[in-house]
């Protein structure tokens, strides 16, 4: 089975790059440390490429779109029919994220992982539809085993893909209305939180509509209850096409040693679930920036994930891993292309 | 004169634009705000411009030089020969700031105002030398009243010349071993700030150094007594060239209403004594960065600048610059190049 062979390829990194990467930056015409994060992130990428200086290469960023069941419970500032919308819109490149990865000079992948829609001629869309949407999983689970199961390996597969593009960094985003609403129920199932501690306003919903997407987390909870130590049932019960994808992704992207730019609220709840499947695929996570949703804080916590980047952002589909792209490219390059000490004829520090 | 003549040219900016400007934002595809401060950054180049999309175009930093006479006290963790090294390192394209912009494809002009060097046959630097680095201010006035003076004009003056280029983000960085110690000396001297409480590590000074540093401040301020309500009087007597020129490229970018780009510690004080000439000049300016150096958050609370980023840097010189600058250069993207909701026939909320 390709997940469990991808499980099996994930190892802990070596942590004997990390003291070498830091020599070189300090040997570089700065004072020692003084490129602050910059420098922690140059670092990872040469602790995960095992290549000092980091080598620079292809950005990619696959977008999975994907419908919700529990859209019925009008958990949702939007009508269902905004995901198959922005999907088209996507495709039209008149999205944030299409204009943030043209200045990033980042490629994208838009994936239809089950929208409930058919997109009929669209040559740039990658049709990979395991279901039209998710079942409302306030009344019953979402998707079966197997569909789970799909979606985790139809991420990996992706990933396996691209590999021979000579990839620098990799990332992911989404676009499903409802998905706010699925991924606060992923990680009240897997850390035990209350859900009025993680369910967030997502698009920017009112009270009443708040109180009702409380509701149906706390009813699908109750009625599927999944297992907190089985990733494959907490998405199957409760969770999304587009999230068992980009945790695939995220496994991919651990078993092959890719820098991965985590995206926002989703893309992290995602990556929880990649990290119960195993722990060690933190070792090559970036968080891109701090999320306006609710719960986000709580799950970089659990992931021990310190984000770059904290602008209020709150939309997903890859934006924050694209501004997060652009830094990390910025760190890579300082590493590769500023002289040293030596080099220059700068004198060293007094004492 | 030219410095009062500047003076007289800033005007208050329009609120008007600010509101349709959000109108025009929550017109593009995406729930209302969600791109969070990228839209208050698209918005506040709109008001500069009054352009509703705003304008994209060149992207542009003066770096200037000078040294100081401050480094006498031993304040520093390099000797005063890294000012010219590292200019000549700027010259040669190895330093942070070239390689970050190149990255951003941000313009660099490097200018000796006041280093104690002879740079010869540098056909990429501006010769603008003042005079070679300020006196000692522990010991008696850093400069004269009118190379003060001269110092605000030419930075002013370089603004002016590059105004037909058609700027769209304008930003300045510094190079002076010794200027954190100057530009704690200006914030102690204009706010009453007591010089424990901002005099920070610079570029990483042992205990010791810190001791001394602090001395060197209070001295200057007892022996100098600079007047706090006479911004030409305070850079004169405990100032430096750099600091001056780039107080002067910030009235610059007010007077003629072009954004600017505030890099870190050395740059916000010198915003600090712009703001001293004329308080409207913080309208044009955007925080690229809070730098790890002490007393940086209080001289950005001092001029209500909300910082972009947060990444523990500290190096000065523009690089904090370039990547605010990129960030903005996104979020007017952006604005400009997203679809609306009416053309890609997204719909728009339910309520």
């Amino acid at each position: 089975m390709l997940l469990e062979e991808m499980l099996d390829q994930i190892h802990p990194l070596s942590v004997s790059f990390d003291a070498a990467a830091q020599r070189h930056l300090d040997s570089l015409t700065k004072p020692q440390g003084s490129l602050g994060r910059l420098e922690e992130l140059a670092r990872r990428v040469a602790v995960i490429q095992e290549t000092i200086p980091p080598r620079l290469g292809a950005k990619l960023i696959f977008v999975f779109a994907a419908d919700h069941g529990i859209t019925e419970e009008r958990v949702s500032a939007y009508p269902k029919a905004v995901t198959a919308q922005m999907t088209q819109n996507f495709l039209d490149g008149g999205a944030a994220i299409n204009v943030l990865a043209r200045h990033y000079q980042i490629k994208t992948e838009i994936i239809d992982v089950g929208v409930d829609h058919d997109f009929i001629q669209c040559r740039n869309l990658r049709h990979c539809k395991l279901r039209r949407g998710t079942a409302n999983f306030s009344r019953g689970p979402a998707l079966t085993r197997e569909q789970a199961r799909r979606s985790v390996e139809l991420g990996i597969q992706l990933v396996k893909q691209s590999v021979p593009e000579a990839l620098f960094l990799l990332g992911a985003g989404e676009m499903g209305i409802g998905n706010t609403t699925s991924a606060a129920a992923i990680v009240c199932a897997m850390t035990g939180a209350a859900p009025p501690d993680i369910v967030g306003r997502g698009t920017g919903i009112d009270d009443e509509t708040l109180a009702r997407k409380i509701t149906a987390v706390e009813n699908g909870l109750r009625i599927n209850f999944p297992d907190p130590h089985d990733p494959l049932d907490v998405l199957a019960k409760v969770g999304g096409l587009e999230i068992g994808a980009i945790a695939g992704v995220i496994i991919g992207a651990a078993a092959f040693r890719l820098p991965m730019v985590v995206d926002g609220f989703i893309s992290s709840v995602a990556a929880l679930v990649a990290h119960r499947f195993s722990p060690h695929v933190r070792e090559v996570l970036f968080a891109s920036h701090l999320s306006a949703e609710k719960g986000h804080r709580l799950v970089l916590d659990e992931l021990h994930l310190n984000p770059v980047l904290d602008l209020g952002m709150r939309l997903g589909a890859g934006t924050g891993a694209c501004l997060a792209m652009g830094l990390i490219e910025a760190s890579v390059k300082l590493s590769r292309e500023m002289a040293t000490f030596a080099s220059a004829g700068v004198n060293a520090r007094l004492s």
